[in-house]
């Protein structure tokens, strides 16, 4: 290998901070972890991604000066032009903070900064599920639902940098309250917050002696794990909760495939790594309503990198800009 | 001049072909119009085509030699790729004509073409209400609802060239059914058609005295022209016929924001050329819907180039490519 061609991606979480190192092909070298302390301001945060560096290049026994540039997946929204930013809720003092410049300086190297949802995006688009595609909108469906698009290795931002946020698309007006003050969002019928929702709201109409009820009553939590798992086992009820996010979600993905007609819509996060089960009752929803203008193209797959498409993705930033 | 520094558009419609002449930063130098012979064929509308820009070159007295090259918008679906119509409603036998090549035979100039409403989309960027920024997406609301997007001076075209297809995103989930096959499309609730059904919807719920009512049994018809007047009138009954096409519009416009974000949201075609006053409450429901998780950038605004948007997308498409 050449000097200086390694490549590290970080992704910022709110809990944990992931640092992993790859070669100039995207092979993972390396991985470490590290506790975010998001409630300490930037300084602290900083220092922890800092830390990290230096933990994973001892770790895998590379030298800083064979590494070409580090990537940073950051929750946002982000100013990308100036690499601050501009406010990150769950992250105490961290309005207008230039962390793409502080991170350099703290690590000694180039880094080059993108929305952690984007950078998902273009890690699924670079060696994941969109490997052999032209371009994939990712939706990951987690607490909220995030979103990324990416084309023949772009990622899209909209005229801001701030797009997109499909999570707030609305598919139900006049429908539930969302926190971005909008009603009837996405995010408020198709992430894991609304299947527990969806959920609840049969259980409380069912007769006492529903399955998911009764395990509800038994377990004391009603949760997105919990109603998949039920799902799994052929719970009629969680099967309607898993049913009325899906019949949502494929509206969400009808309208995406109307607006950027990509060649994939791929389902990531949490409640959609499950697997097929889950993905093939929103495949079905979609296919369902039908679209006779043209020969439907887009399709809807699952994610195949899980919690990793994000620090590939911000280690092929650093890739594309500094190899 | 220098030779060759002249760009031909034409626009081409199911009633009529305008073709108009440019010089190089787009002054249109002359127009004319040609009834389009659309029952009789690909030969017959390739002819007429060769036909109306022999006229324009004689009637402006510039010789074919003085053109770089000549820009269609063309109704789609259309393979851009090898500049072949898919199928064009309205036009028998169109299904997989080159009509890129035949036209630049017929005319003995090369030809670029473009769906019609992304090459309005264009004009509107490059000459009209987009002149000043990054990135816009068109709306025209006539029969149906047509779309664009041009960012950066180029066509968002999707994974298979042909998006946008804005028209066709679900505003009203089980809503009307639409000719496209789903239902509740933007298109069912915001187009003219859709116009006229509101305000039937409500003419039919009134009390006989209303003057909407009046007006349609005096004049014997309701079109959205007549909706229109009648509602810069003061008639509150056609207000309220616009107010429920406005509030599907901001939804439609709502869900562009969150996916897109471009500066402007333009909206054209015949209901929105009648001015501020139809745009107005478009405007005003749009940013009723709150939306707190950034500052909220995308404004609407009117198209300014009204119907001659399409064609001097066209030439300026020509332009890019042949100047």
């Amino acid at each position: 290998l050449s000097t200086a061609s390694y490549l590290i991606g970080i992704d910022l979480g709110g809990t944990a901070i992931k640092a992993a190192l790859f070669d100039r092909d995207l092979r993972s070298i390396d991985d470490v972890e590290a506790h975010t302390p998001a409630r300490e301001g930037p300084d602290a945060v900083i220092g922890a991604m800092a830390g990290a560096v230096t933990s994973l290049l001892k770790a895998a026994k590379v030298s800083k000066d064979d590494v070409s540039g580090l990537g940073l997946g950051s929750p946002g929204p982000l100013d990308l032009d100036t690499g601050c930013t501009l406010d990150l809720p769950n992250f105490p003092g961290f309005a207008n903070v230039p962390i793409r410049d502080r991170l350099a300086e703290a690590v000694g190297l180039p880094v080059v900064i993108e929305n952690d949802a984007n950078a998902a995006a273009l890690g699924e688009f670079v060696c994941g599920s969109g490997e052999a595609v032209s371009m994939i909108v990712l939706l990951t469906l987690g607490t909220g639902v995030g979103s990324g698009i990416v084309q023949d290795g772009r990622v899209f931002h909209g005229a801001h940098g701030i797009a997109p946020e499909l999570g707030h698309m609305i598919v139900a007006p006049e429908g539930a309250p969302c926190e971005c003050g909008q009603r009837g969002c996405l995010e408020q019928y198709a992430s894991a917050t609304a299947l527990v929702r969806h959920a609840r709201r049969l259980i409380d109409r069912e007769d006492p002696d529903s399955r998911l009820r009764r395990g509800l009553e038994e377990r004391g939590e009603l949760t997105a794990k919990s109603i998949g798992e039920a799902y799994r086992g052929g719970d009629p009820l969680a099967r309607e909760a898993w049913d009325r996010l899906a019949n949502y979600l494929a509206i969400g993905c009808t309208n995406i495939a109307r607006i950027c007609d990509p060649d994939l819509i791929v389902l990531g996060g949490g409640l959609a790594g499950a697997g097929d089960k889950l993905i093939d009752p929103v495949r079905e929803r979609f296919f369902d309503i039908h679209w006779t203008l043209t020969d439907r193209k887009t399709d809807i797959v699952a994610a195949t990198l899980g919690n990793r498409a994000g620090i590939i993705g911000a280690a092929s930033l650093a890739r594309e800009r500094f190899l």
